[in-house]
């Protein structure tokens, strides 16, 4: 700070000498002596360089709550992280060799190493397909689309932080839509369409949901569309986990039972591939009616001219990787995710004071916590923070996903480490864990 | 325009038939029937889904002129496009193989499947470096980090399009400081200066330049650097063309001679690497005096976690990129394009009503049009869609930069075929150039 205000005198005085002190006033041709033009002396005295109101604005709750907690691991214990929504940290979770081939054919071939068009290298469909710099842009994209500063965006609670903070930064409110947990996560349908008003620009539907791990049934998500069609909102629908679901359960898109509300579907090579650095997502444009009509598509057209997406190497590659993966990939990690939340539901369900939710999905799995029970800990922030501190084991606080009282495990981490961090989860529990007295409980409320 | 206005009817029936009618008012509860909740009516009635300011804002200047021209070359001559700012396009720049052994050497080491920092994968340096999905989001991220909507920047005319295109989507003003062709498109200083006001939050500096393909010297450079500290105003350089100078030129970057002008330099592996599809770029942050501090940096570091920046294959790659390619490959490719530069200036400067500006990198060369020796047409636009269709050479008119009566040759074709279209010009210009007559061209001002 001292280093700053020195700063902005030095430069202040040099501008002052520089300009023969006329930088004061504006278009006074020809006023002062030196060589430099003074013609349209500008008011500019000193340096006054600030972040815009965007990059102020652009808020990552995630980073929030974890930059701001005190994360010292047990020094006698390994740390295992289950917080990071990333299937490739630990190495169990390898891409598929067909995956990889795809890419370096692609390399091989140097046709792919041009700009491609702004809205991607397609053989087909190009009307309704825009390639993105991964699902993030593609969510980017759409919302930016479909919004003005100032409208609304309806978004699920718990939900994936980036639609907030992609929103906010735009100036677009925010309205947080309940999932029920005792009800596997469905929409709160009343509680969804009382937020609506003129203003609301689109909702965003998650699923199979992060942070959640639930898969809405058909029925459900027909009745989220009839929300939608009642109150004419377009759906987002972010799909970036679809067909990763356990046997048994299926999970039609959004837009396959539509008949009349149009749906953004963002998607991406991120997770089903198990590649998520590579920032390959999508948007198919599910038009119904004409509602989006040729507007939104040459709208999103020229949004993608602001940067052009993805990397055309992995844009080479994805027909192949789309058609030439083996069934038995995808098989093959659905079956490991399905089994290592069972273990982890197994596990947790019987820990006195913790409520795991079933998933049902997608890599992740909620656990809320009985906080009445765990009259040490002020709420999940504090529960997990302290999980760190005796257990080393990380689970993400889902405050996170403005969900307290709850966290949030990634079941992709290897199966032994998920058998140890639940044993040691369950250790903590059993030792901080209070039975409720019911005085007790009411003097605490 | 019919089908459009039907499908909304179709839908405000569908609504009022399903709302039973109590749509319009809101926070009516328990009133209608319906099996719907019916609560908090949305006054929502019909369909009206529009792209948003922004979408309708994000205006690229190239396409608007190349689609409203009328391109249909003549079927008796094999089209030649000079018009493309891709150097991969002909065939005969591919990159270096040790630029794709690293990016196969990092598919390989299955090291960078997943999510990498948002600013970046780097081994130091990274709290002076953003990675970005190209040298488009670099600019796009300084752009967004620095201004605000309501300010203005300094853009180079004629300039690259996109600082424009972005600039406007986000609602900030535009102002064009002149590059001199006289003074091989130096800036004028005098004017630029006298653009700048209190709301003036950055000048693009573009070195060397697209589309002149000029180098300023380090004098020149010193000279704009006074202006920026006088008017304490920081500087973006694009210096994505860096070190594509022609033997004999040098062109140290903004940042080398600033000792007291912040500023922020954009560039990426686009054009000296030859791999512009691969969408790796990045910023690198200058401070000077902590005018920019830790506050810019963060404002990056923020506004890079709204879509995570490069594919991270190509950033596991990059280290290999920058360390190992050869001398001999950028040796290579600048002497290509000095000499097609030199044949096409020599050709070109041969041509009556012509005046070619030779330039001294990047890989473009600005041809200026003697207007009033070709009656036959109205402007550049004009001149360069009968030259396609009399000659099937297209070259790209430089109104897209908003510099009318010149326009851009991308010297990076092959040389025959640089030959080949000079010739053409050169046939198209003596057939339709007429000696000035003094009365006439008085009669035609």
């Amino acid at each position: 700070m001292d280093n700053e205000s020195r700063s902005v005198q030095l430069n202040g005085n040099k501008v002052r000498g520089q300009t023969g002190g006329n930088s004061r006033r504006q278009n006074s041709p020809g006023v002062g002596g030196g060589a430099g033009p003074t013609k349209a002396a500008s008011r500019r005295q000193r340096w006054d360089v600030r972040p815009s109101e965007m990059a102020n604005n652009t808020l990552n709750p995630i980073r929030a709550i974890v930059d701001g907690m005190e994360l010292t691991p047990n020094p006698d214990k390994p740390m295992i992280s289950l917080s990071i929504g990333d299937p490739t940290v630990f190495g169990n979770l390898p891409t598929d060799n067909a995956v990889l081939q795809a890419l370096k054919d692609a390399i091989d071939s140097q046709q792919y190493n041009g700009y491609a068009p702004s809205v991607g290298e397609l053989n087909s469909q190009t009307d309704d397909v825009i390639l993105a710099s991964g699902c993030s842009q593609a969510i980017d994209l759409a919302i930016s689309v479909l919004c003005n500063p100032g409208d609304n965006i309806l978004v699920p609670c718990p939900g994936f932080s980036l639609y907030k903070t992609l929103a906010v930064s735009m100036g677009i409110e925010v309205k947080l839509y309940n999932l029920l947990p005792e009800k596997s996560w469905e929409v709160d349908l009343q509680q969804m369409e009382s937020l609506i008003d003129e203003r609301t620009s689109c909702m965003i539907v998650t699923n199979p949901s992060n942070p959640c791990g639930s898969v809405f049934s058909e029925e459900h998500l027909r009745k989220i569309l009839q929300v939608a069609s009642r109150r004419c909102v377009p759906v987002l629908a972010d799909e970036i986990y679809s067909d990763m679901v356990f046997p048994g359960c299926s999970c039609p898109s959004m837009a396959s039972l539509s008949t009349d509300v149009p749906v953004l579907s963002c998607s991406g090579l991120a997770k089903r591939w198990l590649v998520p650095g590579w920032r390959m997502g999508w948007i198919l444009i599910h038009d119904r009616n004409d509602v989006f009509g040729s507007k939104i598509r040459q709208g999103l057209l020229k949004l993608s001219q602001r940067i052009l997406g993805a990397c055309t190497v992995v844009q080479g590659a994805l027909e192949s990787i789309l058609n030439n993966t083996p069934q038995g990939f995808y098989d093959s990690t659905v079956g490991f995710l399905k089994t290592n939340s069972e273990i982890c539901f197994n596990e947790l369900n019987a820990v006195p004071g913790l409520n795991p939710v079933m998933p049902s999905g997608a890599m992740y799995l909620m656990v809320g916590i009985d906080m009445d029970h765990f009259p040490g800990f002020k709420d999940d922030v504090d529960f997990t923070q302290q999980l760190v501190t005796e257990q080393s084991v990380f689970c993400l606080p889902a405050s996170a996903f403005e969900y307290p009282n709850f966290f949030r495990i990634v079941v992709t981490v290897p199966e032994e480490m998920m058998v140890e961090a639940c044993g040691r989860i369950r250790d903590f529990c059993r030792r901080h864990h209070r039975p409720r007295s019911r005085n007790g409980n009411d003097l605490d409320q």
